[in-house]
């Protein structure tokens, strides 16, 4: 992993192309630098200028003297490749290439792509874009780039890094949160990212220390496993990514092609990577905004039993009702509390939680509504609590008493803003500069505290996880296979039974045996189905017969079967006929790929029209454990079906359970040759009684250097 | 429907109650009503004093002067009954009632509640509350209430109505649009709902010339019908309804009873009210704020083809993404826009839609920028535009040339507020005032731009099924249905062949009928079954049989059945055994009831685990035409399996939708005597060859006054 701390900590840097016109892209970057507090070194190149803006001007950067750690590069497209090969010679680390005019503009930018990827494997010289707007690092003062936000010299430093894959709409979103009192250390835009990609930067500002979280602006990555990686460590370090990933439309992703050029993974396991790791998934600067307030905020809830305090039965409504709709919990406030309530409470108050004590039962002893929350906070049957303000008018003088007991509590508190809270800026700095995160608006609140809440669930997960390291109930296995191809019914699943994973019983009967044949070790009924690696689709070549009862019925059928094949593909490779026992249970598919960006993953879902016409189906990056495999069991639509519907008797989910994880295991062992693998169907028996692959199919990579 | 418009606007307002200690409930309207501006007459009336604040003070009611349209009333609650009385014998119209401690405190509360049933019933008097905290008239300065924002002298008066279940939360959206520069002109609180109800107020305040939209908070409400009306209504006047409804969730359903002991129609019910009538849903105050930008806005979209202007890449990438979530099309530019733009624009540009001039592309030059918006909103290939400011430093020059082209053209335009935007105050003045939407949130831009595209979806619908007025495939026709109970699955079949539904052929074979009987008119193979209408079970009795291919055996399982249904439930009145063909094709379901709140309901939903496991159904208000039933057909999850799916032959999505309308029209003919009614199953064939009931249940109310 490379150590990017001098990209933005340079101790000088040298301005490629800079210019004197100070609006320019050249020259703007070279006002910033000169002019808002950069205490490092500035090298301004221009062959033209032997001075610029009183400092000297380079004609090359074999000139420009120590210390200098990063090039920022504004010449025209066709320079850079130049430019980086002068980096290069003159041990310069880092270029920052603003210039444009690369692949993201099609065929024309092609050669001059071409020319920089040279020049990059050329020279140990890493850069950000082309095609960027630059880097910003608050902290230092460091304003490397241009653009409206870039040049605001006014910006608040705070925790929160950026890594944004567009430039404008990212350096809009720091002076948008700016505005709203959220302040950015690092952000930095990436362009065409030919070589340092955002999940690189992203992993690095994530290690940080002096970083709450890092801020993402995506529109594509093709850096799975880099995603995946930085979702695994954001869990151990319990510090967020806040992702915002655009560009998931049709019209979205022609439009951030054309932007950058960018490729990206799927929409769908990129999605599935940030519910598993530790993002938060965000789609709007307020929602930096809101999560930031809980960033800084250290209690954190040990469940997510919420009690909800308030003076209006309308707010106490609304309140429980985006609390279940964040999976948190309004429990009934318990008869003992309730009791110790009763002498500070008004009669008309209603006291099972939300706890609303009326805007006639407060009166003007706001003193009474803190003793409340108070003995709430004490309740052990809440984690926390959502206190609505008093109004306007006493909201200050309330405030007071109220964030002395909030931060009296080990439980955390929120705070909703009452009517009239908007014109009281005495009562919102006030609990602002106690730290108790506070919100006028019910629903982005709720939104906050739910995505802080399920950021917090996964940690746990993931700790625990961490702690039980369970043992693979099978180890690494040797798989015996061909070059390439697909493997034929009969061998997909004598490499499922190697991980343990029950099949079918089955004997292959050569062609020649047929009519010699005795009675097989088998229990009739059989099914007869031809065995070739060239013909997948069996029921389509007719080569299957199903419901044989005597071995009279077997020869007949298998002679039928192979006429069929060899009708329907008469060069097929044929190397028998099977004949399987016929087995039965609920039909169920899983599924395993190994996807180019993110690796092996697993496919679970019911047989037939829910998988097919419903889309009912959950995937999970292999290998997993046992926790994970019942996760996805319970989270399709069809759970019920599982458990037991109408009367049938539960499925054995434990033994579906543990054929997920062998297959994430099998998947994950040889994820450079098993493509893809589909057992379909997988019979699922009543409890206790297992399950069976009745039929399989997996396809191979080619193995290359054979 | 009661004439309001004294309620609103009253000449007199009796303030019954009335109280010196200005900071007291019954003191706090008498300084609002005397010092905000109201230009009526104020009438205190408590029998304690003979004046108050400088106006005589009256002892009661009766000696209240002309004119008095009001009595607002904050007296005790054991008083209220009394004072109502004095209204009605003064003729005062409306009352609004303040004062608590009625149904909605439970069991305490009860005698006083009974106590002013009582009086609402002998006097002709209608009350607003109890337990509300008022009205507010902002156009005539009449603050006729309590509380924070009740107490706010300096709101803004606007087009927009509200009527709230929740004072204190209502009264707070007030204050909080104040402050975002939305302004209301009647809001009521309208509290435990003895008399008036919340939908009254709504369909009374949609009306109202000088209202643009009622905003709607609202806890539940058992007027099914006035929901139904004012979406209908909302529809013809083209002016929304914002519904804010709360009190879904378990806890808040628990929370809005407390609050004002108020029942609610079913959840499901209510929002397929909002979504089919002229209902806007929102969820926050933002909502508010978002959408009155275009309820001031006249231009309307032609289309849902949006063309996206923008000079940051990743904002188009953003953009259009969200206009695709909020089912709004973002096409390609055509080849002949795209040669009209190129002179304006630069090479690096991206022109088809997103059409990104990138940040280096506009220079200084925004008028480029200008002549691209122009030439974009003259493009025939789309309907409406949005477009990216200028960033923050030029954004107030830019805007000015903007503004002319977005006035200049017939479509609609929004504009995006770029980065560095939030600091120019001048940019923002300048679009407001031209009354363009702006907005700096995406997000927020696009959830109001949606919004308002579903409602004039929906205007559209009504006006086309309006016109249309599709004459009914089935008259009323007159059922001779017993007093009460179940019928029969035979007698229930003869209701559906009434309206012209097709069931499946079939025979009724009397007891003393079986041995001598002779081959129906039926084809073989048939179904046997008993035919009782106290077994509505018949396979949990054992009273059916199925594949009878001869005589024989019809005459065999007529006995067995018979025998079955006798030893599951001995006095089982039985009215013989049906023998009836067996029906094929794609199972589905209808069901009907007659909701006690909004009527007669259609359901419809594809048999078996996608009904009952993953609940794929779908309902609708009956009677209904064509149209929605096609919709209904299309909106479920499983709409592939009717479609045809894996290479199956299209089902006769025809005649299913003629059989939903017919069972429309038969509960909404009999909807007084039919509770509930099921098709399971109905056989939906391949298209054109129809489809028929195989069995069905119809559940009867008592008929009362027989």
């Amino acid at each position: 992993m490379t150590n990017f701390d001098r990209l933005f900590s340079p101790r000088g840097i040298a301005l490629v192309g800079a210019s004197s016109n100070l609006g320019s892209v050249g020259g703007q970057p070279l006002r910033f630098l000169t002019e808002y507090g950069y205490a490092g070194r500035v090298y301004p190149v221009n062959p033209k200028y032997t001075e610029m803006k009183g400092l000297p001007c380079f004609p090359d950067l074999a000139s420009v003297p120590d210390p200098c750690d990063v090039a920022l590069v504004v010449v025209g497209g066709r320079h850079v490749p130049g430019v980086i090969d002068q980096c290069g010679a003159r041990g310069i680390a880092f270029a920052i290439v603003l210039s444009a005019g690369f692949h993201e503009i099609g065929e024309r930018g092609a050669d001059q792509q071409k020319a920089l990827d040279a020049a990059l494997a050329r020279n140990k010289v890493r850069i950000i874009g082309p095609n960027c707007i630059g880097l910003l690092n608050l902290n230092e003062h460091i304003h490397a780039g241009f653009g409206g936000a870039m040049s605001n010299r006014t910006l608040r430093a705070g925790p929160l890094a950026m890594v944004t894959q567009s430039g404008g709409f990212g350096l809009g979103m720091v002076a948008a949160g700016d505005q709203q009192g959220i302040g950015f250390n690092y952000v930095v835009s990436t362009g065409n990212e030919t070589d340092i990609k955002a999940t690189e930067l992203i992993r690095y500002l994530l290690e940080r220390e002096d970083t709450d979280a890092v801020v993402a602006y995506l529109e594509g990555s093709t850096d799975g496993h880099g995603l995946l990686d930085i979702g695994r460590r954001a869990l151990e370090l319990e510090k967020p990514v806040l992702m915002w990933k655009v560009g998931d439309s049709r019209s979205g992703r022609r439009a951030a092609t054309s932007h950058t050029g960018r490729l990206s993974a799927g929409a769908a396991l990129f999605r599935r990577a940030i519910i598993e790791g530790g993002f938060i998934e965000i789609g709007d600067t307020d929602d930096v905004v809101d999560l930031a307030q809980y960033l800084s905020y250290r209690k954190r809830a040990k469940g997510n039993r919420v009690a909800i305090l308030t003076l209006s039965g309308g707010a106490g409504v609304l309140v429980a009702d985006l609390c279940e709709q964040q999976d948190l919990d309004v429990p009934e406030t318990s008869a003992e509390t309730i009791a110790k309530l009763r002498p500070d409470t008004p009669e008309i108050a209603s006291l099972t939680n939300p706890i609303d004590l009326t805007p006639q039962g407060y009166g003007d002893s706001f003193a009474a509504y803190t003793r409340v929350i108070e003995t709430v906070l004490a309740a052990p049957e809440f984690d926390q609590a959502i206190v609505r303000s008093a109004p306007g008018a006493i909201a200050a003088a309330w405030a007071r008493g109220f964030i002395e007991v909030a931060k009296r509590s080990d439980k955390p508190v929120m705070l909703q803003w009452g009517s009239g809270a908007e014109r009281n800026q005495e009562a919102f700095d006030i609990v602002r500069s106690a730290g108790i995160p506070s919100f006028l608006s019910p629903r982005r609140a709720l939104n906050a505290l739910g995505a802080i809440y399920r950021f917090g669930v996964k940690i746990n997960r993931h700790k625990a996880r961490a702690a039980l390291a369970s043992a693979r109930p099978v180890g690494p296995q040797a798989l015996d296979l061909p070059a390439g191809g697909a493997l034929g019914e009969r061998r997909s699943k004598m490499v499922l039974a190697r991980y343990g994973i029950p099949v079918v019983r089955e004997e292959l009967i050569a062609e020649n045996e047929i009519d010699t044949l005795r009675a097989p070790a088998l229990a009739f009924p059989l099914a007869v189905k031809i065995e070739s690696p060239d013909i997948a689709h069996k029921t389509e070549a007719g080569a299957i017969r199903l419901g044989i009862t005597d071995i009279e019925g077997l020869r007949t059928a298998a002679h039928e079967v192979l006429a069929s094949a060899r009708k329907y593909r008469p060069n097929a490779r044929i190397e028998g006929v099977l004949a399987q026992e016929i087995a039965c249970g609920t039909e169920v598919i899983v599924g395993a790929v190994n996807d180019r960006y993110f690796g092996p993953v697993v496919m679970f879902g019911l047989g037939g029209v829910l998988t097919e016409v419903l889309h009912d189906v959950t995937h999970r990056f292999a290998p997993f454990d046992l926790a994970t495999a019942r996760e996805m069991l319970a989270e399709i639509k069809g759970a019920a079906l599982l458990r037991g519907y109408r009367g049938a008797p539960a499925l054995d989910i434990e033994a579906l359970a543990d054929t997920l994880v062998r297959i994430s295991l099998l998947i994950a062992d040889h994820s450079g040759r098993i493509r893809e693998l589909d057992i379909n169907p997988l019979f699922v028996r009543a409890a206790g009684q297992g399950v069976v692959a009745a039929d399989a199919l997996i396809v191979l990579n080619e193995e290359f250097g054979r």
